[in-house]
């Protein structure tokens, strides 16, 4: 019996998790928030992980989750926006260190897709493509039922493939990402622009306004935000042709908040996939889902890490 | 010792090769003239595989390169430009019927990639980029030393891929495909559009200039001609960072006509790669080349696709 600890480096919370390889359910769970008045996040991490640890003091391996960007061959996580004391930052190798464990690191995204294929929407298909749409967007990929991770571990950084060369600015400071377009902060930074050059909108005028308050109004009838989000489906529907050439999965899941609006978006998506589809034959069988897994992905994700590295 | 025919379904030459497993060069090579008066293409080919079979009767496969769109599962030819009468043509199944050997296809630069990474440039690499430059564009990806095949066997069409929603039209009737402006036929357009707007060239006008006429006139100072293959550079790097953000390989393989014009776009390309990749790290010992391997890379990859398939 495999035991492995899962910890999820979240926005609002650390959370670890113990697992056994015969059981679906952990057998315990422990949260913290991940920020704190003092600093020493390491030193809140590893009391987090005693706390769970097992009594027999017997753990195979501790799987972790963090934002990127990431280098999951080296254990280190490059930056992660919530904590900023992280930076280039050995996180495997401490742990290693104080837990005398293997432990293995990777993104969020990655190892959302991960979990969705090993225990969620993604089950039994050996090419999956998971995409999230949140604040920003998130890629990860699982090829021939491995996961894509690429030769710096860089791999499947998907919202930040360029869809319109002069397009609008991304997050990251590039232009014409599929970010810049399909998520919570492109849709709101199409509705400013069209706010600031005078376009009618129930919105507010002169304050942000958010992704959820856009979705709010477009329910209610607004067109600016029907629109807004129909165009950030049209660009999805672009992007996802893209990654159908590039992957050909067999199932398409999106996570992350924006999903929730996708009555808004979803028909724009499907119309613009079909358009830009290069061969009908990417479509056939071609699963469109939504995530099946909720809060714990990340400690899945985690674990299920931990578990594919212990096989290899 | 491992017996393989392999044959590459070329657009002026069907050729056929028979390799063992022991030797680098093939016992032998006979090549016919793909198109002829006569139909029966099939025919052609069973007799040239006949004129090369060992005569001791020991095959242990046959691999096939063909231009696409193919089923690399069902063994089946969907389209291919230069044999008409095949369409939707299960090649695979009626050799196998034939000559009683296992037999695989697979599409030219999915080929092209494998024989690069097993006997080429990419040597010795876990994750290869192969991208081809010619009339069009076409990749092929290995990722941990596997062939990406993709769901349907359509995977790493990254000639397809949209850089620029609302750009030119591409040769597959879409827009702003890397294709429609890395590859002859985007140099060609850009140039011919360029000319009806009465802009100043030592090119002909009023007939069409090929790439080679565009890339001489280039090298002979032509303002028009450099600004064409500068373009189709500038467009090559934001596509190449597609691609190493969706891989993340540790080399990126350039094959295709266009390649031998490298001057004209080389520089334009590796600034654009630079400007567009979203972190310093993706470019960290990534080696950029052009292809190894010359004529053969077709029944190369034809032989590694057969022996990768009898491994399985």
């Amino acid at each position: 019996m495999t035991t492995i600890i899962a910890i999820d480096i979240g926005g609002t919370q650390l959370r670890a998790a113990v697992y056994t390889h015969d059981q679906a359910e952990p057998l315990v769970v422990k949260k913290i928030k991940t920020q704190a008045e003092e600093p020493n996040a390491f030193g809140r991490l590893v009391r987090l992980i005693e706390d769970v640890f097992p009594k027999d003091g017997k753990v195979d391996a501790v799987g972790l989750s963090s934002p990127g960007p990431i280098d999951p061959y080296a254990g280190v996580i490059m930056t992660t926006p919530n904590i900023k004391e992280w930076r280039d930052f050995p996180i495997t190798e401490k742990l290693m260190a104080h837990f005398n464990v293997p432990c293995f690191l990777d993104n969020d995204a990655n190892l959302a897709c991960l979990a969705e294929w090993k225990f969620g929407a993604g089950r039994g298909h050996h090419n999956v493509l998971y995409f999230t749409i949140s604040t920003g967007g998130g890629g990860g990929v699982i090829i021939n039922d491995q996961l894509l991770q690429g030769h710096h571990g860089l791999a499947a950084e998907l919202g930040h493939t360029t869809l319109q060369a002069d397009g609008p600015l991304c997050g990251c400071g590039q232009r014409g990402h599929l970010e810049s377009f399909s998520s919570g902060t492109g849709i709101e930074r199409y509705v400013a622009e069209q706010l600031a050059a005078g376009r009618a909108s129930s919105l507010e005028r002169g304050k942000k306004n958010s992704a959820r308050e856009i979705s709010s109004a477009a329910t209610e009838g607004d067109a600016l935000s029907i629109e807004a989000y129909q165009i950030a489906g049209k660009y999805l529907g672009i992007g996802i042709a893209n990654f159908l050439h590039a992957f050909d999965p067999s199932i398409v899941i999106f996570g992350g908040g924006v999903t929730q609006s996708r009555a808004l978006w979803l028909d724009t998506f499907h119309a613009s996939l079909k358009e830009r589809v290069i061969h009908p034959k990417y479509l056939e069988g071609l699963v469109i889902t939504t995530v099946a897994l909720g809060d714990d992905s990340g400690l899945l994700g985690s674990r299920a890490l931990a578990e594919m590295k212990l096989q290899k």
